[in-house]
């Protein structure tokens, strides 16, 4: 969405009416992901893309059409391999397009929504009666739009999740649900070698993260290029700075418990959806004893996850930052880790069907 | 060992004895890793490190008085708090660094292992009777060396999972086993943004990376920087090229059976440690008929992983990357890749126990 909102803006400026086409399925392999936008102006301009090129002309003809009164369209595509190779992708697959005529008052909300990085969901129904209803809500419970209340109530779990998907309500109306939010963030409390590891590994993935360590000398870009932000500080004031969300996971590396338990204790205070700690098993014991003297109720020793990590067999500080990221990961998705192929649920998050 | 290697071939020409301290153990935070060298001549050079300076002086005392005719010895130190700050460690923790002095025979034979990056295994018995007893294994069966039948009846185990370690023979005595060799392989077939992701991951964690694929348009250093060789060629020249052995993951990632069944019929006909490939499960289904008509033996089915991947919620390439490498990592150490905390077994391979 982002790159279609200066776009956007312009055509609104001077009153355009706008359509907009989402991809809200992928199958196979496809030029751009899930998510994807090509928006088109009453007066013929156009922004973004949803296949780099393979598809853009006739969702641009249905568009217009739209514009023109027609209704709203779920549009699917087989991407063929020639295709796919003229927009350098080396073999085709089948994307799923939505192209409707957006009302103003969303797209007004909506600009808002993706210039300030707030939470929300856009449910848009794709397939069934109602196709084309549309509902925006915010984090803090705003809407823009009305009913499909069997989808919104899926709000909360959806912004945790983070995850565009399309949903199947109760009477087969298809929804497409896009998150809008700000990418999840890492914070790493101990300026090791791990912890740096961990930072790159987390931006790859494309999460913001934070690494703190109370000695100025070890917490500095040199030995941490990974960190976009670097605290100097003890844990629980780089608690208050980051302020951990259920976007945020905690990993403590110190290996000393004069950091690692209040720093542990204070992300047990947070919402943080992950809090993960190193240490052998032995290790793990004390450490729960000393949690529960200053006053960790026994209960919430059960959020930390420790040995965190996924069971690699991992042994430098880059296999240790992958097996502790794959768990991270595999938390935020409900997920056990564990092979796939012994896996019986589903695969990728974009095939979800709610229960 | 490569790092002291050029100093010990200088003192071996002009005929000095030579000791060696390696690390064999490390418990919590440590300076250098297992197998971390110092190597002293007998006239009182040294090269290399066992701790970045915060015992060095200790070991070079110990290791004086070995080429001056004591045992070889086996010296644990804690690292302190302010110890590991001087050589920039946020906290310490304990090594065992083991001294001894190095028979000629073997340490030729060492040098050309290194220097060739032969595999073979060194194991060095650290605590029992016949401490300081050596005995080099090369892949081959060639030994240097003599006895510790025990332990040598490890090798092959060893040197497919590429880790050195201390193994506790059956009457208690220890024995540290340095695995040598090159890094791990990575081939993938198919240059897709999952390929160039893999092979990036894969490179953070030392391995060497390969990525074919049959269009020259797609397999270019622009697409795959993160490949350490291109090979534009069909999966039967790629793998003729690459000869995957015990050591090479192989993953397959083309999406199309034209690509696909050949190259996991062909990484089938080798020993590569791992086979994996993307695709849904009834993609996969379709797959192993399509791999059954070529001629693939049902049994062999069973060593393809696919869909590959942890159960880790993997959306982007660079998240299914994530979970592919977490998955041929545990492959490789024969984990299982749950979560830690729930695992029974040992967390690092340095804290392993021989069965």
């Amino acid at each position: 969405m982002k790159e279609v909102l200066g776009d956007i803006e312009r055509w609104r400026a001077r009153g355009d009416r706008i359509a907009l086409a989402t991809v809200v399925a992928t199958r196979k392999s496809a030029p751009r992901p899930i998510g994807s936008k090509l928006a088109i102006s009453a007066s013929g301009e156009f922004a973004g893309s949803v296949s780099g090129g393979c598809v853009e002309s006739d969702v641009y003809d249905h568009a217009c059409r739209i514009l023109e009164g027609d209704a709203p369209q779920l549009l699917s595509y087989g991407i063929s391999d020639d295709q796919a190779f003229t927009v350098g992708l080396p073999c085709g697959g089948e994307i799923d397009v939505f192209v409707e005529e957006v009302p103003n008052t969303l797209v007004d909300r909506l600009v808002g929504v993706v210039e300030r990085q707030e939470r929300a969901v856009l449910f848009t129904v794709v397939e069934g009666e109602s196709i084309g209803r549309e509902l925006l809500v915010l984090e803090d419970g705003e809407q823009v739009g009305e009913g499909l209340s069997e989808a919104s109530d899926q709000t909360h779990e959806l912004l945790r999740g983070g995850r565009s998907q399309l949903l199947s309500l109760g009477d087969g109306t298809k929804v497409f649900a896009e998150v809008f939010g700000p990418p999840p963030r890492l914070f790493v409390y101990g300026a090791v070698d791990t912890g740096e590891a961990l930072c790159r590994a987390a931006k790859a993935i494309g999460w913001r993260t934070i690494l703190a360590d109370a000695r100025a000398k070890f917490a500095t870009p040199e030995r941490i290029p990974s960190a976009d932000e670097l605290i100097v500080g003890w844990p629980e004031e780089a608690l208050e700075r980051v302020r951990p969300d259920y976007q945020t996971a905690v990993v403590v590396l110190t290996h000393d418990d004069k950091f690692d338990v209040p720093a542990i204790k204070g992300a047990l205070d947070t919402d943080a959806f992950y809090v993960g700690a190193l240490g052998s098993r032995r290790n793990q014991a004390l450490r729960r004893e000393r949690l529960l003297e200053v006053g960790v109720p026994a209960a919430e020793l059960e959020r930390i996850f420790g040995p965190c990590g996924l069971d690699v067999g991992a042994d430098s500080p880059a296999e240790t930052a992958l097996s502790i990221l794959g768990e991270i990961l595999a938390v935020r998705a409900r997920r056990d880790g564990g092979s796939l192929r012994h896996a019986k649920g589903r695969i990728h998050v974009e095939e979800a069907q709610p229960a």
